[in-house]
């Protein structure tokens, strides 16, 4: 068949929910995580993000595309109000409970009970954990970048508690996510498990890659 | 096993390569895109990139986290320069020559021929486009967001053209990215192929989800 060739006027021109599912394809897979909070009256909440970014690593630093009119936006006031959050990968197991977690359930109702999800805590740490969550991350907010284009905000915290299988993780630091069952998502709806191709060497001009 | 838990001052302490493959793995699985560039000049650029984020899709907006002192520099000098690059879905046979992209080569070499990869063009466009790649996007810079936590940046492009192959493309706008072959990457160097398990409805509190 032959390629589609859109141009920006004619993706404005689609029908809506055409144009939603065509551009959250385009930038490929993203990671499936639940994010949650719990406010200061302690009503837990929990949500999917596809939207996780890597910001650095010395320090440890994550970042989260937040659309503030979402059902996201229970997460982000809790986020601002109590600083804490956790970021908990998405297993094969989990992708059904985690995608109704996208539902628009009313703010004092905690997606937990409502999904089947569980929560887990550790010490000195105000924010929820998902339970059976292959890899979770617990996250203190550093910095809130408005991107004024499109109303959203790139929300960074600082990895305050990683916590995983010791069994995935290699000698030099590598995570095994495939073996770790950690889900992708393409656009809005489909989740993905993944199968390794290859891990290769650091590149350096005119040097074959080795594999890993 | 057990769990290994990592506090933030830990991952401080950890050695230096540990902390980056570690850091770069656990916001989860990324998706791998090539991005290339022409300089003024007229020499391409091309470049791996994992950092893809989805900004908006009502204008279809993409983003990139750069870091410019990175092997990327060209990329963004080239995309400062001339406003417009190039976003190009990895498949599964070309992760090799992707990868390879990631050597530091001097500015004026094109990674193109360097590493085996080969420059396609639509008319009234700048930046190069990769031949094969199954999904492309090509960008204009619409903003540069500073994240000054850490001296990195938000990249965000409008996209101007959507390049893809019909046979990928649902009647409801979902690309079958699987079927197309766009790969993910795990931290900095582990390339996977997916498989897709479910794709599900829109969710609704107290509406069980289908598959669609």
């Amino acid at each position: 068949m032959d390629d589609l060739h859109y141009t920006f006027n004619e993706i404005l021109g689609l029908e809506k929910f055409y144009r939603r599912n065509l551009i959250n394809c385009v930038s490929g897979f993203k990671s499936a995580n639940l994010v949650a909070t719990k406010s200061l009256a302690g009503t837990c909440n929990v949500a999917i993000f596809s939207s996780a970014v890597h910001i650095g690593a010395d320090p440890p630093l994550q970042g989260l595309i937040f659309r503030p009119d979402s059902v996201d936006r229970h997460t982000l006031e809790n986020i601002r109000a109590t600083k804490f959050y956790t970021i908990n990968h998405v297993s094969s197991a989990m992708i059904e409970k985690a995608h109704q977690t996208s539902a628009r359930y009313p703010k004092n109702q905690s997606e937990f009970e409502a999904c089947g999800l569980k929560e887990q805590y550790i010490e000195n740490f105000h924010a929820p954990f998902v339970q059976g969550s292959p890899l979770k991350l617990g996250m203190e907010l550093a910095d809130e970048v408005p991107v004024t284009l499109n109303g959203t905000y790139l929300i960074i915290g600082k990895v305050q508690h990683l916590i995983v299988n010791e069994s995935f993780v290699s000698q030099d630091g590598f995570i095994d996510l495939a073996k770790a069952g950690s889900c992708v998502v393409s656009g809005l709806d489909a989740y993905h498990s993944t199968q390794k191709l290859a891990r290769f060497s650091y590149a350096k001009p005119e040097k074959p890659l080795e594999q890993l």
